[in-house]
């Protein structure tokens, strides 16, 4: 069946996996000081470890608001490309008991080994390797160049974030990430501790719901460095915007593949950077 | 001999590790359109991959700005605890050429191969592993409880980073990390694009320079995520204070051990929310 935006969605069936739903509360409240001596309960976001076996095997610790723990561990799965289709995994059970997500592949982790064997696992924030892997992945990425993007449009997306019911209103520390329609309406939006559990969290919804990424908007509030951008070529998506500025090899990597990003883009101000061939402005 | 802030030096002796100077240029120039169509050159911040060898085993690669990478090293592998004395390192050789950074230890790496058997490298910004062992440290970890900071002391520290030259005032995009002196003084500022590298490198400057922690304040321009409170804690400083707000595993944390948390300090307004003890504010 087609849902509201044109996108198939993965029928239940036996090849859809089994998912806990095991979201937490997001923030709780904790007393701080000001600078007039008066104590001012604080909500601050949720912070969890939470440990991920795949096929038994442990594969990393993930810190999370633990908003959407399914959809991240599924995401991080797909964006680390330790599992390559959402058919191979049959189950993702999350345990806060144990702070743990077992993942059960149909197939057994044989596949996973080999490639465990070949990189260290990657991490948000510059610190991880898989570096080179990743790179190579971009030689597969076809970003379509037919979809267009007006500053109109990107009005209405910023508008719509700034309206959403936000985490990072409440309590700060976090970062958010929106997967947007062609025209602008918010589609998703996930917040996390980490911007990476965020745009992880959002590719694992995408594929659930077995969305293509082709026609639609990335929004990040994060800084666009180089992994942020491969993690978008990878979804597939070509437009790429962000509250913040861009690393240089994160303006590399998108000149490379074409991907188009705007930056710097609050209110009515924004830097187009890359892939302006995707981009109108009609005011000019 | 004693420096201004009275901190042993190391000398240079035999025991001192050889060091590149490796520093790169922290920005570069890029065209940006912006809302007006007016073609913008705009600087954005260097972004490099580093990858570390440690005795020819191959650990991690850093995405980093590149302006302090020797430090970076160091300091990353003191706070993963790959190496525990500063001593034990004979030599950091960094080579843009081969993007790596190539650490020789005076004892080979018998120990490394252990340490690294037991768990997965950790990461920032909440993706990796690491994550009990870290918190395992902590039993380790005692702060000092004489030192005192007062209100004046704090706003006379935000208004030193305030007029801090930095890269995030030219080009966005990085995380800032500051050690400062009792008064207030700011002795290093290092800034990166990850903002677990910045603190890393002031890590690896405090080991360089054999600074105790226990009279320092560390301040942040990041979120004080578990990790960022763990890594304070390690450098053995006793007070912690960020622009933005704090998770609930890192007040968790900060109140378990005694940290002094202050966040959301910006111009005249801070909130503190852990080891109150330590703060003094004359004027309520």
């Amino acid at each position: 069946m087609a849902d509201i935006n044109g996108e198939n969605r993965a029928t239940a069936s036996s090849l859809t996996p089994r998912l806990t739903a095991a979201g937490r509360p997001a923030t709780v409240s904790v007393d701080a000081v000001n600078e007039h001596g008066a104590v001012i309960p604080t909500r601050i976001p949720g912070e969890h470890p939470l440990t991920l076996y795949l096929d038994k095997r442990e594969i990393v610790t993930l810190m999370t608001l633990g908003a959407a723990p399914e959809a991240l561990v599924l995401g991080y799965l797909r964006n680390q490309r330790l599992v390559s289709r959402l058919e191979d995994i049959a189950a993702v059970q999350v345990d806060w008991e144990t702070d743990s997500a077992a993942v059960t592949t149909r197939n057994g982790n044989a596949d996973v080994e080999k490639r465990l064997e070949r990189r260290t696992i990657t991490s948000g924030c510059g610190q991880g390797t898989m570096f080179g892997d990743l790179m190579e992945s971009l030689d597969e990425v076809a970003l379509p160049d037919d979809g267009r993007l007006d500053a109109a449009t990107l009005a209405t997306l910023l508008d719509n974030v700034r309206r959403q019911d936000s985490i990072y209103k409440e309590a700060g520390a976090v970062h958010g990430c929106a997967l947007a329609a062609a025209d602008g309406e918010i589609l998703m939006f996930v917040e996390d501790v980490g911007r990476h559990n965020a745009v992880d969290a959002i590719a694992g919804q995408m594929w659930l719901k077995n969305m293509d990424g082709g026609n639609k908007i990335f929004y990040t509030t994060g800084r666009l460095t180089s992994e942020m951008v491969i993690k978008t070529a990878q979804m597939g998506i070509p437009f790429m915007v962000s509250r913040s500025g861009l690393t240089e090899m994160g303006h590399a990597i998108a000149r490379k593949i074409g991907l188009t990003v705007i930056g710097r883009a609050t209110g009515k101000h924004y830097l187009l950077f890359t892939g302006q061939h995707r981009f109108r402005n009609d005011s000019v």
